[in-house]
């Protein structure tokens, strides 16, 4: 065996902690898979080889507590050193799930960062209180639809933005799949539906915003964002699943936007399709969402045509707004197949600090596009 | 209802496919999955309010086969247009998977890219035959190694460096974990790491080159890139499940930079943790790796401390060079817990077109590390 030097590291001794489930046989087996977590995510070095003194001591994750929760579940409590996060998103993700998320039966539920790290996050520019300033709502609900079906022209797209802000709707965004594709080129699109917007918020003295679809190459998003800002967009939507968060933390971040960020789970659902593994609904549409800069998280709502359940939903609004120092709450954003029959049971869960987001039930109440939104908003007022 | 107009839409009529693994308890429920998966990935519409006319018939998903595989597992093949991806990769994965990846029970397991698509993508710039030429090794399988643990500074994984560089070993990474930490912080670590193997190279002759992990803030990428090639790197490790797998393909792209790139799967894992859901082990780590530009792609080994079986292994490795027009077929790059007893078992599987990365191993055989590195070479000289 080779020998691998002991050496000074300067730590401070601060610890950011992650509270993972782990699926098991048995109460040695789950002690195994902590044991093994806490070297994965560090020193990546079989136990005997890791040098005693500081790397063992503080860079090796520290089992905080175990316990086990029912036959086959069991929660370890596992800290690391602030240091290793380097302070930035990328490896903070990487050391509280890089490499155990490619092994069976570990899930991260939740993570406990001290002041020390969450200094090196801004977090969101708007948050809830924010959000509902840009948007003159201090107390209701919001109420948000989205452009599509993918293949309209912008001329189309730009009608239907158009009808829905003069029925009242407070955040019109681009479906998560209106991209710069022929059909529908982002700089036109942008144009045309940020003027449809402002001209029916001329007629109506409402303050409806558009949120046109920032996703993109990573080279181009940040242009996209001023191009959106200066046609007159009054927020972003942004997919972090496809084009990375640390990207959505970027646009967040840049004083020369200033944008409110909605944010969309296009391809992350593989974090929480299965209960054993990946990320908790708390931390990755709550907690990750604001550390990355979101204003407002989509998710799939109980019920609709996806598979969240009612307490993953809950679960997931609470990471919203759970307390992390300056780093303020968001707005949950339940969607997906939403009817507006559907609202006062939403509204039993979510409360009033929720973005409603209906997007091709608004179709269906009526013949009248504008007309159907007038009642959505007044659904929503009178409750 | 509303009446969402008939357009026309100017497509050309190509379209890419993608096949989906489905499990559902019946056929019935299979085909609805499938058809369900066609709205979801475009128009995200309800059936019945979808328009007649280009976008029902072009634009909407389309089922090109569907077959029972055994009682609860089905294929369906389904094609969208080309231009509903935008030609850009975020909007690519967007369309194979965006709102489907929040739905239990779909895979994907393989992208059928045509020509007119695959165009939009430079892929890797090396591909195996190009980091063959890059590292003078034209026949046999290449040796990697990872500089760890986290918490030893430049100037200890410097020494480590030169030891593996002297021994033969034709690829020295930073371990994943190590980015701009305070205890090795990323420009002090790259000078001292480049230059410890340049020195070994002058003494063996050898071509050895040292690849550091340049993922980090999406703004910062670039930037650790070129600041790599200036100080000597022979390459870049990038974890793309961290930094944006479009970050990547900026990378590659860049003709400033120029350097081989090693991808690693961090974060990636849930993606393929489950058998139902998720993508395959073909797609993620070997077709679009490749389209986002990597030119070798690290892997868990089977029968090493993670969970791939061998045949989701060799899965892998057939999506690291099925034909996919100019795109380049890729080094797969098992590693994990890997021991050199276990190579000749590798080789049998991998072929000699294989980066062999065998990380804390390596301090395990003997004493001196560069005489075990030189070993490992002997090892796979011989074979």
């Amino acid at each position: 065996m080779t020998n691998i030097p002991s050496v000074p590291v300067p730590l401070s001794g601060e610890r950011f902690s992650v509270v993972y489930r782990l699926t098991a046989s048995d109460e040695a087996e789950a002690r195994d898979k902590a044991w093994d977590i806490c070297l994965e995510q560090t020193v990546e070095f079989p136990d005997d080889l890791v040098p005693n003194g500081v790397i063992r001591d503080h860079i090796l994750g520290r089992i905080e507590s175990f316990k086990q929760l029912n036959a086959y579940r069991f929660e370890a409590v596992i800290s690391y050193a602030v240091e290793t996060s380097g302070f930035e998103l990328t490896q903070l993700l990487n050391i509280v799930f890089g490499n155990s998320s490619i092994k069976p039966g570990i899930r991260v539920e939740r993570l406990d960062l001290p002041d020390s790290l969450l200094r090196a996050f801004k977090g969101p520019r708007f948050g809830r209180d924010g959000l509902r300033a840009w948007l003159d709502a201090s107390h209701r609900p919001l109420l948000c639809t989205a452009l599509k079906p993918m293949g309209l022209p912008p001329k189309e797209l730009a009608y239907l933005a158009y009808q829905c802000a003069l029925g009242g709707i407070d955040i019109i965004k681009d479906d998560h799949g209106l991209a710069n594709q022929s059909f529908s080129p982002f700089t036109e699109r942008v144009q045309r539906c940020a003027e449809a917007v402002a001209q029916a918020n001329r007629e109506t003295g409402l303050k409806c915003i558009y949120m046109p679809n920032v996703t993109g190459p990573a080279n181009r998003v940040i242009e996209n964002a001023r191009f959106a800002k200066q046609a007159g967009a009054g927020g972003l939507l942004f997919s972090p699943g496809l084009a990375g968060l640390n990207t959505m933390q970027q646009l967040a971040d840049d004083d020369r936007i200033g944008l409110p960020i909605m944010t969309h789970p296009a391809l992350q659902g593989s974090f929480v399709t299965s209960s054993d593994d990946g990320l908790s609904h708390f931390v990755i549409f709550g907690q990750i969402a604001r550390l990355a800069g979101a204003d407002a998280t989509i998710f799939p709502n109980f019920g609709g045509r996806f598979s969240f359940s009612r307490e993953e939903c809950a679960s997931l609004v609470e990471g919203t707004a759970v307390p992390m120092a300056h780093v303020k709450p968001i707005f949950p954003t339940p969607g997906g197949g939403m009817s507006l029959a559907r609202v006062p049971e939403m509204r039993e869960l979510y409360g009033r600090d929720v973005i409603f987001l209906v997007g091709g039930g608004l179709h269906r109440h009526g013949p009248d596009l504008a007309e159907n939104c007038r009642y959505f908003r007044r659904m929503i007022e009178k409750m």
